[in-house]
Parts: structure tokens; C-alpha cells; sequence
């Protein structure tokens, strides 16, 4: 399980200081932690943001790669904002993402088409609307890889994000179950051994203690691990969790176990 | 997943001067301390115990029901020790436990065809080991039950325990991935809802760091609440292993998600 920090979106102070002064300063810094926190990867999620969008889009991962090599995640269902940060990108980019809506299908998919970056495919149905239940999922994860064959893009360029939702949505445990059971299952329906990511901040948006949040964080993120997940996506300086992702590895990557091993206490 | 205390043995220093001075309170005490701590369940293992074996284990059994009404596990491979603590038992007593080693099946199980008690049964092979994959253990718990079956005893009364092992043998976290998977697995290869139990301690012996066992104990817990497991036997006082447990029922059981139900932070 790797972590891709989603500390870059519109409302973090660093990316508004980044668009106000056009200066790169703030969001170096801030991706610069992320890096040091243990990100694997960068998203980038500017948010809608009207006719400066694109130029908005390219700054940032211009930015970005100045700084670091992480592989960044291009954050949004705006084929024009994902056109102007794939034309800024000089290193490994991510398309986040597609998923069965037919005008986001139809829109990112010449882009997709156009590279060979990997593509997150979020399980939502034609209407946009989450599953409720891991046998949808499945249902509309095999359609999603159709869609992409038939269109001539290799399935093995897919991520899978089931997407969480709020705990606290009517049967919300039992919502995270059947996404738990879908990370688990994918591979195994597909066919191949598709990768899986979850932002794991839905779950857990609208608690009002943050010491709260992040202990459920800290304790759904070994459920993730043990189900197979390969990226999270997550708030990269939330230390405790990220210490949590590290742990997970030693049981879930190959390897010898030593105590050295095992991250001090936070 | 329920809490079964293992602070009841014999290396704790209460019931070292229990057995001394034949004195209740110093076990009286520390079951009540667990059992404020977030104990559903207490494990009496009194160890090896000589002569005065029979003598303690009754004592033992009766001092904590005097107290409290939880179930306890009788926990000793001694037929004899095992007969003393189901004769005191006037509650819920759990015999723990069988294996299909001969001499402990042969002699734990007119005591288990005598009473209606649960059983805690060991996936040890034959002559004592500890299978290293989930397939070896599949085969030993398909075993045990038509040992069970074919002498009369209902295979719905087992709690099947895959045994951890230190995470620092040889392929420790291989091993540890396996029992999770059993874990998982065990209702469907089994045909029916098995119940299951794990030691927390025996993932961590060894460690040099109590933060660092804690801290990897607090992973290891929703790694198996996601598998479902049903009893964990660990340390009822280490506080943050309890919480982790309490939050992951916020996932495993039925019911609605409030975040007012997640335990603070300690």
C-alpha cells in the first residue's frame, strides 16, 4: 500500500497563496512535507476553477515536478483542466479518473487514448450514484474494463477506486464493508491483478473531533491493507496514519519482519 | 469481535500471590480491573502447577466467578486441571482447548462429551505443529470436526483458533497473512458459521519495545476484525488495544455509525 497525499486541492491555503501571487513557493513547501511524510505520489486537485483553470492546472504540476520526481495524480473531471496538466507533466502522471458517466467517459477517453498513463475508474454508475453494495460494484467494474478494451486502452493501465463514503451515511459500516470486500474481491472477479485505491478522507468527513477521525483513519487503514489495497489516498502530514500505512507493510509486502523495522512511536 | 482476557496466568504476579498465600483479592482485583478495562471474556491459565495444580485451578475459577459474571476459558493442555476447573465452574465455562494431537483429543474429550461447553479447538497438525499456509489448516479444522462429529459432539460448539505465531520466525508475516485468510475463510470451508479465536500476544513475543508491540498489536487488530474474527485473547489492559477493538466494532457490527460512539482518544 503506497500513499498518494491529497494535501494539493483548492482549499489548502499553499495552493491559493500558489494561484493569488502565481508564486510556486507555498505548494513546494507544502508537497516537500508530504515527500518527507512518506508520500509516494502527489494528487492534484485544483478544484473547479473557471477561465484561469487551465493555465491554474499546468502551474501546478509544473510546480510540483520542479521539486520532486513522485509520480503526481492529475485530479479532475474536467477533460480541459486534465488536458492542460497531462500537457504540463514531464514525468509519470496519473489520469484521476473516469468512470461509466457517459460525458466523462466520452471526454476523457481521447485524452486517455492520446497517453499511456495509468487511468483511476471510480465504480460509480452511468448516473454518477454510488453502489451501495459490492455485487454492483463488480457489475460496473466489468463494464468499465469492456469499455476500455473495446476503446482499445489496455486494462492493466486501470485503478479501481470503489469510493468510500461518510461513515455516518445511512448503513455507512455497512457501506465501508462492501467496499473492504470489493478491494478484496476485484482481482479475483477481473480476472488480472487489477490495482485498487481509496481515498480514505470520505469516510470520515463531517466528524467534528479531529483526534477522532484520525483514530478511525488509523484503525481503517489495517482493514484496507489486509483487504489488498494499493494506493491510499490520504492527508499526507496526518503522522499517526501515515506511521499506520508503514506498519501495514511489514505484514503485507514480502520481506523478512525485525522489530528495527517498525516506526517509533508518535 | 469480544475481548477474552490472558491476564489471568501464571506469570502475573496477582496470581503468583494468590496461590501463595490462597488469597483472592490480588485475582479478584485484577479481573475486575479487566473487566472495567473492556474484558468480555476471562482466560484462566494457571500454567504447570504440580500437585496443587487441581487445587488452583478450581480456586482460580471460583475466586473470579465470585466476582464477576463473564465467561472464563479454561486454559490448560491438562486433562486433570481441566476437569478441576469445569468441576468448580458454576457459570460459562469455555474448555481450551483440543487439537488433534492424541493424547490431548483422547484426553480432553470425555470432559467435553460430559458438559455443553464451547470448545476451542487448535489447528495443529498431528504430532503438535503449526501449519505454515491457510490450506494446511483448512485440512486440520475439516478434521477436527468429523473427530468431533463421529464422537458425538456438535461442531457448532468449536471456536477454532488458527494459531498465530511471532511475527519474527522465519516468513513471520507470511504466516501471519495465512492465519488472517484462514481466518476469513474458515465459515465457507467449514459450511457453517464457525467461530474463531487468535492470541494477539504471540504475533508480538519477543519484542524489546512495549510502544512498538502496542503500536503493532493496534495494526494487527483490524487486520483480523476485517476478517471477522469472533474472540481476541490479548492483554485487556493495554488500553489502546481495547479502544482499537471497541472503534473496529463500529465497522464489524450491525448498526448506525455515530461519531459519538467512537471512544476518545487516550
Amino acid at each position: 500500500m503506497i500513499v498518494c497525499a491529497d494535501n494539493v486541492q483548492v482549499l489548502s491555503a499553499s495552493v491559493q497563496r500558489c494561484f493569488e501571487r502565481e508564486d510556486p513557493w507555498p505548494v513546494r513547501e507544502l508537497v516537500a512535507r508530504c515527500m518527507k511524510a512518506g508520500a509516494d505520489m502527489i494528487d492534484i486537485n485544483p478544484g473547479p476553477m473557471g477561465k484561469k483553470g487551465r493555465r491554474h492546472m499546468a502551474f501546478l504540476v509544473r510546480t510540483i515536478q520542479d521539486i520532486i520526481d513522485l509520480p503526481v495524480m492529475i485530479d479532475t473531471a474536467d477533460p480541459k483542466l486534465m488536458e492542460a496538466g497531462l500537457r504540463a507533466n514531464r514525468a509519470t502522471a496519473v489520469v484521476n479518473g473516469i468512470s461509466l458517466e457517459p460525458e466523462k467517459f466520452e471526454g476523457m477517453l481521447p485524452l486517455i487514448k492520446d497517453t499511456e498513463t495509468d487511468v483511476v475508474g471510480y465504480l460509480l454508475t452511468r448516473e454518477g450514484q454510488v453502489p451501495p453494495d459490492a455485487d454492483t460494484r463488480f457489475g460496473i467494474a466489468v463494464e468499465l474494463v469492456e469499455a476500455l478494451q473495446s476503446n482499445g486502452v489496455d486494462p492493466g493501465r486501470l485503478i479501481i477506486d470503489p469510493i468510500l463514503t461518510p461513515l455516518t451515511w445511512e448503513n455507512g459500516p455497512l457501506r465501508a464493508r462492501e467496499a473492504l470486500s470489493t478491494i478484496r474481491m476485484l482481482p479475483d472477479v477481473l480476472g488480472f491483478p487489477v490495482r485498487t485505491m481509496a481515498g480514505l478522507s470520505n469516510l470520515t468527513s463531517g466528524c467534528p473531533d479531529p483526534e477522532k477521525r484520525l483514530h478511525v483513519e488509523c484503525m481503517f487503514i489495517p482493514m484496507l491493507a489486509a483487504c489488498g489495497l494499493t494506493i491510499l489516498l490520504m492527508n499526507a502530514l496526518h503522522a499517526p496514519a501515515v506511521q499506520m500505512v508503514r506498519s501495514c507493510r511489514l505484514i503485507t509486502r514480502p520481506g523478512v519482519f525485525s522489530w528495527e523495522q517498525v516506526p517509533p512511536a508518535i
